[in-house]
């Protein structure tokens, strides 16, 4: 009998509510029924976003919501600002390669931040640059990139100001109009606490603006006015998941009930009670500005990494992530980010502890889950 | 109390342990437990849709599946030839346009079915077409075009027939490979008896071939290339909605355990038995070559067929659909699609005979219900 505990950076648990919530019978999306559900789900997700821009629910991977954000930008004479700190950041530049939006690419190194001054140097030099595409955390290196400094930067040039916060929206603070985010990517899977298989973006006047000036000759499926015109009448221009909407709309319900500042807070507890409990255990963290909502801890020397998560997973049922491309094998990353208490913490340290153990490393058990506890109890 | 009955051309009803089945724990999608669940889909859909070809996952409504064959079929140079019989039929004109392939499109009047000649002789005269695009059942008018014999048509020549079977498949008859139908489209909220959220998409070597001549420099989170080479290694390129990917399983296995054949004869069985009810009720069919899948009935005049419709969703708890577009309150249109049985058809025509009744309309309540149950028993 092996019991599974899910603590990958996406999908994330759901809540049991929101898994049943699925199982209802199937109803027609074209009816009123199904409208005042959508509605309800447009403004509780604004309210969670802390936005008063446009927002459309697209029935995609959280990816769909990038491609809708870049091929609607993208126009003849306009050049793209891209930055590219892991696999997400890259992401952002193969997207406008594919839909022909010319681009310029800040490298920043894994695991470390972009500077803001980069951005603003970047948009000092080429007036063309019509948008910044970057990502707030950066999943495959557990980074968290200061999405707020380049708000200031971005928010006084003609530029639009596009965040992948999917793997932040729901559990890293993230204040999308105080901050000037023009738009938004969103997935499912992760701090909203849903399966995979909804994306949501949302679209600011400035953003809208751009989009209007140059209608993309390249989108459909991802047409941003189509989906936003829609959204505005409760409606989608196809046939939505409506059963991810319906769970939607029960997430967010919970969200609203535990607050927008009470998530921020819970998820920078549990994030540093497992930097400190990791810490412990003499483990090193990968990233120099680690997410609230993933830990990449890096695998110790000696010890085969991808062996290490297979064996969790297998043997012992606690489901952490690798790494991804160049860092396969190299660092574990635990994420704390939507259904996520203080006892999957001390999961995550007690699962290290006898991993590592078992690895044949040396180690202090009990170490790390102590440090976490001391930090979740306030210390 | 009002209790609900879902008889619309998708949604469809979704078998209860297929709606249970995304109520489980969700699993990460990178692990050989989801990876498995993932092969036996690929697996069982071809199976159950009769081809050897190759085959796709799409987390997208069926729209995303008709977008990824365009997006990825056009090229500088080709033409494609769109059949255009109804809302769906245009939507093909649509995605042509929107990704800059040049078309020539057969308009068939509303109701009528495309005379495959006249795709032969376009065939003839333009040699440039790399692509047919047509649709098996026209969900808007309740109308089956004859894939089979355009098949026949398209086969020698060195254009791929692409078919729009969203609302057909797990339905109408369909053999894919036999017919010689190079890509299929198909949703998950119809004959496959899921809530909407998947779409899948099956390719033939002509028409990967075609792609790969020219790759798609406008398809990203729809690249076919990259799609199926992940599908080969029971993968992904991006998250998929995995709870829809487990009920997909499910509804297959269900569909499996009838058999094909079973559920093209019980479709056949059903929809004849909805036109010999609406028939004795004296009621006439929108379309001279009616689907099995969906059923559109002429509104009689001196009925309001938007209030009907309202009425009996609102009401009676019987959810049928209405017309689109130029059919809007002209049309009922009654499905008998997937987890759909006898009793269905006793419904629809039990709503339709005290609906009409409540209108005003004079009807002899039990004809429509009678002469259905004669065609059920064999008559």
């Amino acid at each position: 009998m092996r019991k599974d505990y899910l603590l990958t950076p996406g999908p994330s648990a759901v809540p049991p509510e929101v898994l049943l919530s699925m199982a209802r019978p199937v109803i027609h999306h074209r009816t009123p029924q199904f409208m005042s559900i959508l509605k309800e789900a447009h403004e509780r997700a604004k309210r969670v976003l802390l936005t008063k821009n446009e927002l459309a629910i697209l029935t995609s991977s959280g990816t769909g919501a990038m491609e809708a954000a870049v091929a609607n930008l993208a126009a003849p004479g306009r050049k793209a600002l891209t930055i590219d700190g892991g696999k997400f950041g890259e992401r952002w530049g193969e997207l406008c390669d594919a839909f022909g939006f010319e681009r310029r690419t800040i490298k920043v190194e894994w695991g470390k931040a972009v500077d803001p001054a980069d951005v603003a140097h970047a948009l000092e030099e080429d007036s063309d640059i019509a948008a910044v595409f970057a990502t707030q955390c950066e999943t495959s290196t557990g980074t968290l990139h200061d999405v707020k400094a380049l708000g200031e930067v971005v928010r006084g040039t003609n530029a639009a100001l596009v965040v992948d916060a999917i793997s932040s929206a729901g559990a890293c603070e993230l204040r999308t109009d105080e901050w000037g985010l023009d738009v938004l990517c969103i997935g499912s899977q992760k701090g909203l606490m849903l399966p995979p298989g909804l994306a949501l973006i949302t679209v600011s006047a400035k953003a809208k603006a751009l989009v209007k000036a140059a209608p993309s000759k390249r989108a459909y499926y991802f047409d941003l006015l189509k989906a936003l015109a829609s959204a505005a009448k409760n409606d989608t221009p196809y046939t939505p998941a409506l059963t991810l909407i319906i769970a939607l709309n029960a997430a967010l319900t919970r969200m609203e009930e535990e607050g927008v500042e009470e998530i921020f807070k819970r998820h920078t507890l549990l994030a540093r009670a497992v930097r400190a409990g990791t810490k412990a255990l003499g483990l090193a963290l990968f990233s120099t500005s680690p997410s609230d909502s993933v830990t990449a801890v890096k695998v110790p020397d000696g010890v085969d990494g991808e062996a290490l998560v297979k064996r969790l997973r297998d043997v012992h049922g606690v489901v952490m992530a690798g790494g991804q491309a160049e860092l396969k094998g190299k660092i574990v990353r635990i994420a704390t980010m939507g259904y996520c208490g203080r006892y999957d913490v001390a999961i995550a340290m007690a699962a290290l502890e006898m991993g590592l153990a078992e690895a044949g490393r040396k180690v202090e058990l009990g170490a790390g889950v102590r440090a976490a506890e001391e930090v979740l109890l306030g210390g």
